[in-house]
């Protein structure tokens, strides 16, 4: 497949982003006409850029406004298209996009459009340019691929085909089947897009919330696979308009978009494997212009080539969580009160080893001076660490060094957008590590104490990498997304976006959290930010394990007695279940699946842990009570930066 | 007018959210349930703390989802809706908002509701509790105020009545004169809210992009004219679901909601004036309750107390601009190459004054050691500077003391909301300023040399006081703000807020300025911020003006060749015309009222200048040549921070 992407998408100047999707790997580009309005570079520059950075300038957008208009405004597009098309000549491109009308449209006539598009694909003819006519979802008279198709096959010129913009035909349901009954030849461009599912006006969707395939919610493998069957092979190109990325980090971005590229590349190709059967008729043209052969797994074979990735099914659990400190010591405290052993340090790194159960996590103390607790890695069980490891590279995950001895496992480690160290492990049936017998014998063997597992991990995710971090998960890990939430707090709402496997063995939850901004000489609540992350344990009683924390002097995070009297107008619970709820700092969730009990510790560096359990099928995160959560912790944060402000007095 | 605002306006916890009501000035508060929840506060404690601010507990919400349900499900209701009351009773609280079902409604039944809601007020009538029965605008079978008001009708007890909420009526573009035609009895709250008109579904609208009064588009003083008219005279609550405000400093925010109430009341009173014509019938209730009198001003007396404000008409023009720096000599150059002319120094203070015809640009050079320049103050031609600034001061704007010697002008000055000094100038009829004597004797009078006036001014907006400095000068200045528009940068889109007097003699314009989050480790476009502020002079004959400023050596903004081919691409310009624009590095637009040409300087600091000519009726700003300039600035901005990297090493 030959990959694309608009310079819309990106921000910086217009070499800034060439360079970067060279780097990243796109075979060309869309140039965006006001990137090169605005550029200082010539033409000439640009053309000769493209051609030493190996990138294809594959096509010059967007034309506005042209059809359906009086002679005299016809005149004056022509002209003005004159203009572009020479331009083009110097650029070295030969395709250019024209949208249907929007702003000047003012006859809404077939007729008249085939005969206008007619002229210009006349003039786009003497100079050597194929005109690619697309259909906005909010044309004024035509926002239909299919009508804009019609025109196309009425005008029947070699310099007019349809351009197709996914964004344009998911975001108004448009059927993409027909697709497949488009001459290969007259499809001269293909845009794609994904979005999350707004109710909004179509126009600000497309232009501040599109988003990268496989962060969004549109349906692209189902609509790439009618592509291909087509017969296109020309190039897939993203054109995404989103506030965020338009704001960050240029080369982060390109790389983010290309990964998308790459995961759609293999869920086209899935998505035609799964649906061979239903081939159609229309759906021939593979098959007529002779390129059809059946590969060696039955796949039809298309003239548009889907590169495939190494497979990995979804992680069967959480292998450990690591955590990151120079000063172990309330760390420790934590653990052990909580019910974990200490299982001994590694035999030549600083490393400590802490279990409960199945449930591992590694106080890393390898940490620069006076580095608070942070969860800084996560491994996952994998089938096969070494094919996800592949997998993951090709998805352009950076790779993590990390130092190993002889006969020490080899963890192979990628970096999540948010920095998070993921490792990928090889897991067990009986969800042991083998790696834990380098901290001392016998270790690999669960311990016999309190059975517990890791329930799940939340991580604080920057701004401008969210987006990337859902399909980061998606495609590397095979997580699936879950519809987002959002909760609110004392900063501001927060975010919430859970990623699970089918079995919900792991359960990752990434969130959003606002950032308070401080008033310059303020000393008001402007100064506080809320980056806290927590991971879950599952036990099978929290109420024993949480009078067993208690007599081992742990510190609950305090819930208000407030939230005690709410629980019970809501749920009218049996008055001894909620006093001992409300003596062990416990909170309470119900639905129609099960019941939810879990506690919070204090918070230690940016790190605090939670421990759960679940009853019946409850398959949530007590979401009701996360508002009590972060008002609780804002509370403490407040406290304690009063309380530093007095001792530094 | 007793004013009021929710909780959940506002971030931070219940006690520093108290407070913040408290110092600006509200005379009670909603309390949003989950903010009690969350709290450590018991009940007692919420209601001595309100006792001991002098803040009144007007409304515990929200109750949802009670009617239009199973027998089974009002009898859990009712017990719910006790545990509720009795909790009320502890705060001492003695209204409740219960608003129509969303999400347990099953039976679509106007004499079930009736029933039911009779029920409720009968429960809420053993606790003295009066039940004020609110319209969702999405409420699954009761979403329209009327509905909800004819239900409370039909129960007819004396403690269920009617909540008001602008959003939930202005939304849906319900008829708000109907308002009058309730008894006031029956009204037992009014919730205010203003909102821009988006096109997205209303929850989300509602839940999000909710903006205090004076900051949307919502017609609130008619709304709140009928609601005077009908008789009401108990709280006016704000009620705003907005995410920035809930990330944003609580006592500011508390503030620039005071504010919005303030100038609603003054508004409201001006709609009352402006329609005392066409009282019908229906809004007599104020007349039948005997509050009828007439004041001086022949405007009709209601029940409700509208306060109002010294009143300002808007300001006649700019008096002058001040940019602070202590290393002026960059601007002083910038200046005298634009043509400006240099008046000489304060008698006592360090300050220059430099002119061009009626545009007077103030050097401040009382600034910290080595800051750069930037725009510090404005000064705004007034009929009555000490009027406007007491009306000002009652919208809490914070003055600005700036020390004066006798025999010198007393500058009225407050601070907007992005810290730029606004001041209050006597205006005369002539454009001159009496001020400038301080400077040198004559200097009274306009210079002979080229006349010009400050045409406009464009200021950066911190992202979290955006819509207050709209409310801000809307209704300390009467600045009246226009349609917004976004313009694409390099670094991300430009939210753009144009404030104009009606005959344009003062344009001011708010721009959000992205900013470009820098990676940890990188030195990408990451690092840098389009923090640029511009003054803009109007002439009468730019092309002779660029000459010049191009004789006495300026450095143009260089427009890049590929603009001006765009250029003449779009509107097919004379060919001598556009070797001009070229050769002077001058941009150009023109639509259907007139043309506009203009040029732009380098930056010094976080300021440069803009040199424009209106021809005909033009009355935009070059929108779109903004992405031109943005593009270019940016790569100044990286070509001078890659010449600071190399001399740093």
């Amino acid at each position: 497949m030959r990959t694309g992407i608009a310079t819309v998408c990106l921000s910086g100047t217009l070499k800034e982003k060439m360079q970067a999707c060279a780097i990243a790997g796109f075979d060309g580009i869309e140039i965006f006409e006001q990137d090169l309005v605005t550029s200082p570079l010539s033409p000439e520059d640009v053309r000769k850029m493209a051609a030493d950075l190996g990138l294809g300038l594959d096509l010059y957008q967007p034309f506005r406004d042209f059809d359906s208009v009086s002679e005299e405004i016809l005149q004056e597009n022509l002209r003005r298209a004159d203009a572009k098309f020479r331009l083009m000549s110097r650029l070295g491109m030969d395709t250019i996009l024209v949208c249907t009308n929007v702003g000047t449209a003012t006859i809404d006539d077939d007729d008249l459009r085939a005969e206008q598009l007619g002229r210009l694909a006349e003039l786009a003819g003497d100079h050597g340019v194929k005109v690619a006519y697309e259909a906005l979802a909010w044309g004024k008279y035509v926002n239909d691929y299919e009508h804009a198709h019609r025109l196309v096959e009425a005008v029947d010129h070699p310099n007019l085909g349809t351009c197709l913009d996914s964004f344009h035909i998911l975001s108004r349901d448009w059927d993409t089947a027909p697709i497949e009954a488009i001459k290969p030849e007259k499809i001269f461009f293909v845009q794609v897009a994904d979005a999350p599912k707004l109710s909004m006006d179509v126009l600000s969707w497309s232009r501040h919330y599109r988003v990268f395939p496989g962060e969004g919610q549109f349906e692209l493998a189902k609509f790439m696979g009618h592509v291909a069957r087509a017969g296109y092979s020309g190039p897939v190109s993203l054109e995404i308009f989103n506030d965020v990325f338009r704001q960050s980090d240029v080369a982060r971005t390109a790389v983010d978009a290309m990964r998308s590229l790459i995961w759609l590349e293999e869920q086209s190709a899935k998505w035609l494997d799964a649906n061979a059967a239903s081939l159609t008729a229309g759906g021939a043209a593979g098959a007529a212009s002779g390129d059809s052969l059946a590969n060696a797994a039955g796949r039809r074979r298309y003239p548009m080539e889907l590169a495939t990735l190494p497979k990995v099914a979804e992680p069967a659990g959480f292998n450990f969580a690591e955590v990151k400190t120079d000063e172990p010591a309330q760390l420790e405290t934590l653990l052990g009160q909580l019910g974990f052993e200490f299982d001994g340090r590694h035999r030549t790194k600083d490393v400590q080893l802490w279990s409960m159960g199945q449930a591992r996590v590694i106080i890393n103390e390898q940490a620069p001076s006076h580095s608070e607790p942070a969860i800084a890695a996560l491994g996952f069980d994998v089938d096969s660490p070494v094919i996800a490891s592949a997998r993951a590279q090709q998805l352009k995950a950076p790779v993590v060094p990390r130092k190993v001895q002889a006969d020490e496992e080899v963890f192979q480690g990628i970096a999540a957008p948010d920095s998070t160290e993921i490792f990928l492990c090889q897991g067990s049936p009986d969800g042991t590590a083998a790696w834990t017998h380098e901290f001392g014998e016998g270790l690999e063997h669960p311990s016999a104490g309190t059975q517990a597992v890791i329930d799940h991990v939340n991580l604080a995710q920057p701004w401008q990498h969210f987006d990337e971090a859902v399909l980061f998960y998606t495609s590397a890990l095979a997580l699936e997304p879950q519809p987002f939430a959002e909760v609110p707090s004392p900063s501001g709402l927060v975010r919430s976006q859970v990623m699970v496997t089918s079995d919900r063995a792991v359960r990752l939850v990434l969130n959003l959290a606002p950032v308070l901004q401080q008033e310059p000489g303020q000393q008001g609540n402007g100064a506080r930010k809320s980056y806290q992350e927590h991971i879950a344990f599952a036990v099978d009683d929290l109420v024993a394990a949480a009078r067993a924390a208690q007599g081992r002097g742990l510190e609950f995070l305090q819930i208000p007695a407030n939230y005690y009297e709410d629980l019970d107008a809501r749920f009218a619970l049996e008055p001894a279940f909620l006093a001992t709820l409300k003596e062990l700092n416990l909170l309470y969730d119900r639905d129609a699946n099960g019941e939810f009990l879990h506690f919070y510790t204090a918070t230690v560096g940016s790190v605090f842990f939670e421990m759960v359990e679940r009853r019946g099928n409850y398959d949530g995160y007590g979401a009701p009570n996360a508002p009590v959560r972060h008002a609780v912790q804002y509370d403490a944060v407040q406290y304690d930066s009063l309380h530093a402000h007095h001792v530094h007095r």
